[in-house]
C-alpha cells in the first residue's frame, strides 16, 4: 500500500529529520545538515528559519579549526521550552522539569504508600505538576508536554494504564486526567519502557539501537530497544521479564502467581535474603546499625555495609547477583542484544551488582550471543524514569514537530 | 538520511509490492491492482505484462459475480518456476520440491547420524539438490532458488553457520559452498526462523505479524515474528529459547549448560520422562510394543500409546505438556504475541500437548497478556521447515525480484 503525503506532511517529515540530524551532529553548518539529509540546501534554509525562530534551534559561534567557508553553526536551543517528567512509582512520585536540552531546571520528590488511595496519589501528583509548570513559566519558557511513567501495564491507544501489580490500580486513565487538567500534550507509558528511551535520548545506550533496560524498584521491569524502536508487542504489554516464572513454588508474586524473578531479584528480595543470612548466623554491622531490629534494614545500607566488606550483606548481594545473572542470561540467548543496562534501585548497587552479573551471564549465556555484549549501570539512576518521561515528551517534538 | 532511488531500484520495488498485492488478494483486476497499490494504471500494465511473460502471473477465468467491465483477473502463475527447499536436521535431511505456489511437486528424505562426519552429511545432501534439480528441469520449470533450514545460529550476511549444538558443527559457509556447486541463489537461515517464515507465508500464521513459532525435535527451536518481520536480534542470534536456564542444577544440553529449557520438553525429554515413570512402577503397553526394551521406545509410539489411554505414556506427555506450557507463559509475558504455533516432531503430540499447554499458559502468564492469544500447531508438521526454506526463496522474489 503507498500512502500519498500532502506538502504539510512532508514538511513535517523533513523538519523531523532536520531536528534530528541537529541533534545528532551539532555543532553543524546547514550545508552539513543538507549534506546528511540529502534534502536541497533552500528546503534547509527554510525549515532552519522556522526552527530558528520557534527557538527549537540557535546559532553558535563558529569553531575556528573548521574548514571552508566561514557562518554559524547549528544546535539545539535549550530555550526552546520546558517539559515536565514524572514518574509515578509504587512509594514515591518524582517530577522534573528540564528545557529542550533535558537539562533538568527543578525536581521534587514524595514518597507515597498503599495507604494512600488512587485520589489521593493522583492529587499530590498534580499538585507537584502546578508546582513544575508554575516553575517552567518563571523561567519565560514555553511548555513543551508533560511525561508520565507508570508501573504497569499501558494501553498506548488510549493512554491508559490497565493494570499495575505493585500498586493494585487497574484501568486509570491517565492521559485523559492529565490532558483534561493541564491543557497540554500528555504522554504516558510503563516506566522501564519510558526509561528505556530516556537511556536512548540521554544515557548510557545512547545511539544504541538493540538493548535492555532493567530496572528494579518494589518490581521488576524491562524495556527493550529492538532496532531503534522499543518493543511492545502485539497488545502493547510486551516485555513483563519480572514475571517471567523462575520457581513455580517460589514466592508470592504482587501480579498474584509464585516465584516470578521479580520476588528473586528487586531490593526488597535482597532485604529478605539478607535476612536469611542474618539468620543463618552470619554476624554482620547492619544490625547494629538498625537498633537490632530486622524490620529497620534497607536495601542502602545493606548495599552500603556491603561496599565496606560486611560479610552477610556480600552474601546477600552475592545471591541476589546471581539471580539477576541467570535471568539476564535467558533475555541475552532471547533478544541478542548489544547492551543490557541496570536501573532503578539497583542501580545503587551497580559496583557489586555487576561484576557478578557479567560473570553469570558470560558463564550461562551462548558465547555468540555474548559477543560485543555490554552490561552497563543507568546514566541516570534513580532518575531513569522521570528523564525517559522527559524522552517521551522531546521524542514527540522529534518525530512529529507541530508547531510548523 | 534519505536514500536517493534510481528508477530502476523504484520499479524493483514497485514489482514487489504488485506481486505481493496479486499474492494477498487474487485473482482480482488490474483496476484493483492499480486502487491496492496506489500505483497509476499505465505503470500497473506494464509491470503485469512483465509478470506475464515471465510467468510470475497468470490470467485467470472472469468470475462472474464480479461487478464492473469483464476483463480476466490475476493470480500467482505456478508455472512461475521450482524452488527447492532443504532441512539439514539433527538425524536426517529433508527436501522438498515446490512450484511458485509453494505445491509440493516431490518430495526426499534421509536419515542421518551423529557418526556421520560433516563431509558425509553435506555429500548427501548435494546429491538429494542435484536429484530435486533434475525432477525440477524435467517439469520444464526455471528454478528459482534453493533454500536451506539449518538447526544453529546462521550469520546471516555471511551465509554461515556458526554454531549447531546438536551436531557440533562450527562455521559452515553454507551458502558459498552451495552457490559454488549450484550457480542457482542460495538462502539460509535458522530451522525455527525459516519454518516460522514458512508459517506466515501459507500455514496457520498467514497474515499474522506477531507470532512465536516453537519446533521441538532433537532440541527446541523458536522463530519470532514482531511487526511482520523475523525477529534476528542485533548478530543475528536471537530467539534461541531452547537454551532458556529452567534449572541450573538440571540435565546436561547440548550447548555445553545445564537445565536448558530443551533439555526437559524435546521429544528425548519425553522418553526420558516416560521411561522414569516405568521405573516408578506405572504399568505401560508401550514396553511390550518395544521387546520389554526401553532404549527401543520412540517418541511416536508413546504419543501413540497416550492417545490410546495409556497410563505411564498420559504422564509422560501431562509433564513435559506442563514443562512447555510454563516456557511459553514465559515468552507470552516477554513477546505478548497474538499466536503460538508448536511445529516439529511436537506437532505430532499437539492434541495431547495443546490443552495441557494452553492450560498452564493461563495460569501463569499475565491475564492482559493472554488476550485474544491462540495457541496452534503448525500446518506443515515435520514439513514446517522445508517449506519456511522454500519461504526463504520466494520471499526473496516477493521483495527483490531482479528479473526485471
Amino acid at each position: 500500500m503507498v500512502t500519498t503525503a500532502d506538502q504539510n506532511l512532508v514538511r513535517k517529515f523533513n523538519t523531523g529529520v532536520v531536528l534530528n540530524t541537529i541533534r545528532h551532529h551539532a555543532p553543524l553548518s546547514r550545508a552539513e545538515v543538507a549534506k546528511h539529509t540529502g534534502l536541497n540546501r533552500s528546503t534547509v534554509s527554510q525549515i532552519i528559519n522556522a526552527l530558528l525562530e520557534r527557538k527549537f534551534v540557535q546559532e553558535t559561534i563558529l569553531q575556528s579549526d573548521r574548514v571552508g567557508r566561514p557562518g554559524l553553526l547549528l544546535e539545539l536551543d535549550p530555550a526552546g521550552g520546558f517539559a515536565i517528567g514524572i514518574e509515578i512509582g509504587v512509594d514515591f512520585i518524582s517530577l522534573v522539569v528540564t528545557d529542550f536540552l533535558a537539562n533538568v531546571l527543578w525536581r521534587q520528590r514524595a514518597t507515597s504508600s498503599s495507604q494512600n488511595s488512587i485520589d489521593e496519589i493522583l492529587e499530590r501528583a498534580y499538585q507537584m505538576t502546578e508546582d513544575g509548570l508554575k516553575k517552567g513559566y518563571s523561567l519565560n519558557l514555553t511548555p513543551l508536554g508533560i511525561g508520565l511513567g507508570v508501573p504497569g501495564l499501558v494501553d498506548l491507544k488510549h493512554g491508559e494504564l490497565m493494570f499495575a501489580p505493585n500498586l493494585g490500580w487497574t484501568n486509570i486513565p491517565v492521559t485523559k486526567l492529565w490532558s483534561q487538567r493541564f491543557k497540554l500534550p500528555v504522554f504516558v507509558d510503563n516506566e522501564a519502557k519510558a526509561a528505556a528511551l530516556g537511556e536512548h535520548y540521554f544515557g548510557n545506550a545512547k545511539g544504541e539501537g538493540n538493548f535492555i533496560f532493567l530496572t528494579g524498584g518494589v518490581g521488576l521491569g524491562a524495556g527493550i530497544m529492538i532496532d531503534g524502536k522499543l518493543f511492545r508487542g502485539s497488545h502493547g504489554y510486551a516485555s513483563e521479564v519480572g514475571h517471567i516464572i523462575m520457581d513455580p513454588d517460589g514466592e508470592q508474586c504482587g501480579c498474584g502467581k509464585k516465584g516470578c524473578w521479580e520476588t528473586m531479584v528487586s531490593p526488597r528480595a535482597v532485604i529478605k535474603r539478607f535476612r536469611d543470612t542474618l539468620r543463618q548466623g552470619v554476624p554482620s554491622t547492619v544490625l547494629n546499625a538498625a537498633d537490632n531490629d530486622p524490620d529497620n534494614i534497607v536495601f542502602e545500607t545493606i548495599v552500603h555495609a556491603a561496599l565496606q566488606g560486611d560479610n552477610a550483606a556480600q552474601i546477600a548481594m552475592q545471591e541476589v547477583g546471581e539471580r539477576l545473572g541467570f535471568g539476564i542470561a535467558n533475555l541475552v540467548n532471547i533478544f541478542n542484544p548489544r547492551m543490557v543496562i541496570l536501573g532503578g534501585e539497583l542501580n545503587y548497587a551497580s559496583e557489586l551488582l555487576l561484576p557478578v552479573v557479567r560473570k553469570v551471564v558470560n558463564e550461562n549465556a551462548m558465547n555468540l550471543e555474548c559477543q560485543d555484549l555490554k552490561i552497563e549501570a543507568s546514566a541516570h539512576g534513580r532518575d531513569a524514569c522521570v528523564m525517559g518521561a522527559i524522552a517521551l515528551v522531546l521524542d514527540d517534538i522529534m518525530h512529529e514537530p507541530n508547531f510548523i
